[in-house]
């Protein structure tokens, strides 16, 4: 199973020609977890203290996510993606906005931590097609 | 231009909805500036160990460039933004692989920042424009 | 005078001579600003989640402003400059310690931060005197 | 093929019980891939500024792999494990150590980079069979 | 009293073989004592706006503490030292629990704070014990 | 010997009134004695990668050595401290630039580790002259 869960990724640096030449969606994709599993947590739980901490993990999470998704935003795609895929700039930059500040008014909202999980399944998947290509 | 770029900062937090508040792309321009004062000292020096520190430094520059570039892109900017400005996207996609690795073929070259910097103008030019409407 | 107090900023590069080079006071007031900013929007809401975020965003902007101001002091700042303006230690000292903790007492205090930014403002006017010297 | 990428990883989160409740050793895998992929593009390339790079690069994806690495067996292993595992302390201390400074005779030796993803698959190779438990 | 203070840690660097070759576990128990005195302040305090701050300092200075423990393990200890002292990879691992998520069910508690302190304790007299050798 | 070593940092959190309340000029001598230890080791190497890799970590430890000097300048002294110690912010100030640019004129040089390392210890005797009193 587990070479199952990482053959994909290892092709990745071979076709890839930036300094560093291995990305892989799964880096957003753990940590938008983690916004959900802190979640459904604090749902559990109304220690005011343990709800500081879930705060404070879950916007650094949500700052990793962030960062995970520009980098692919900016190091891996390039314009014949974008040109392929029109919607591409939009989905990242809607990735983003939920995962960051305007998400935020539903902070502790498991809805909105599927609908981020749901775009970033959304990028990965444009992302391995054009490693197909 | 430059006085007239930066004099409304103070307004910005007055109109602002999001949790901060306050943002500026002077803070991308400054550390552009840095990259470029960088290559220029590295042009008039050919101490390895000082390369070695340049390149070190113009390195954590173009991620500071990065960042604020890409807060301004998911956390300044909002649809009606990217619908008044079509080409919002790719320009801050552009200045982002600029200020990145896509910019390092030509890695110490001086008309790379000076590109990087007319991108951030033009950038900084939408957000003021979107500041007075 | 804003508009004055940020309009050299391009020139900053050609005269500096440390291995960046680029300085801008305008760097830590734009965090002050974020700061006075999540203090006004505190004030106006009183969720406790709410609150808890803008207490750590806070916090991570009075570090931001801490470090740029000492950077200008350690990095920019020379002994001339020292000798010229004697309150110049102090002023730094004072800037830093309203932006940390000291400043906590009053911990989402508007007045504070108002403080902070004629503190900034004050060592702002004495680093654009020492660039036009 | 992503649901099936991704599927294994989304199980996670409902076995755990600590505050995250999300590990992964494809985050520590990611990056060492980032390594070998980094020591390939150097051993075609003898630009000496490309070659800083490179190492600067390098340093930051080891600090990354060490981090994963050093969160799993801090955060996610526990007594039960290391009973089961005799070998796992080990395991974890060599990998970490083949990351970091200890690997950095063969510095940019492609060797090194494989022996630290074969430790990190052993070591996910563990994580998963406790998983399934 | 001073130089009794650093005289040890002076010898260090001597006999030390890594890159940087300075290692003291002072850091890690510097960073504990930071948590032993948060805990102490906030047992005095009942402000919620306070014990957030204290939450989130408190959590920086336990990755502190992790990562101080982490490098130490990774770095400073040998094959020959793991060997001279078989508990040491549990005794690591379990000061790294308590530092981090594992010891917040007690969150805010002093005696979780002690326990780190002399596990800390433990460490470093094997730490001079080892330097002794 | 590690009770001697440790015992006057222990008394240091009961006499003070911050948020955090813990400081320790060793924090910074510490990293301090890694920029010594970086510069020797070069001295014994002249392996372009590891020279890279050594001003790397000596530029980091710089930043560290820097940060811990600003944090006990900001937060520790207050202006009682600075009436007694005239000479603590110059002091300061000269230990913060010779850590970092402004001590890179001679950047592999010995001496100036030295030299900062002695200013660090002068910083110290004030602060444990402080706490004494």
């Amino acid at each position: 199973m587990l070479a199952r869960l990482f053959a994909p990724t290892l092709e990745v640096s071979a076709h890839c020609d930036l300094p560093c030449g291995v990305y892989d969606p799964a880096q957003a994709r753990i940590e938008a977890e983690s916004i959900k599993a802190v979640i459904a947590k604090v749902a559990d739980n109304d220690d005011p203290d343990f709800r500081t901490r879930a705060i404070l993990i879950k916007e650094q999470r949500s700052e990793l996510v962030k960062h995970h998704l520009w980098v692919l935003w900016t190091d891996y795609f390039k314009p014949p993606h974008f040109e392929k895929y029109p919607q591409l700039h939009t989905l990242v930059n809607e990735a983003t906005k939920l995962a960051g500040a305007s998400g935020t008014k539903g902070e502790l909202d498991a809805a909105k931590a599927d609908e981020l999980l749901a775009k970033i399944d959304e990028i990965a998947e444009i992302f391995w097609e054009t490693k197909k290509a």
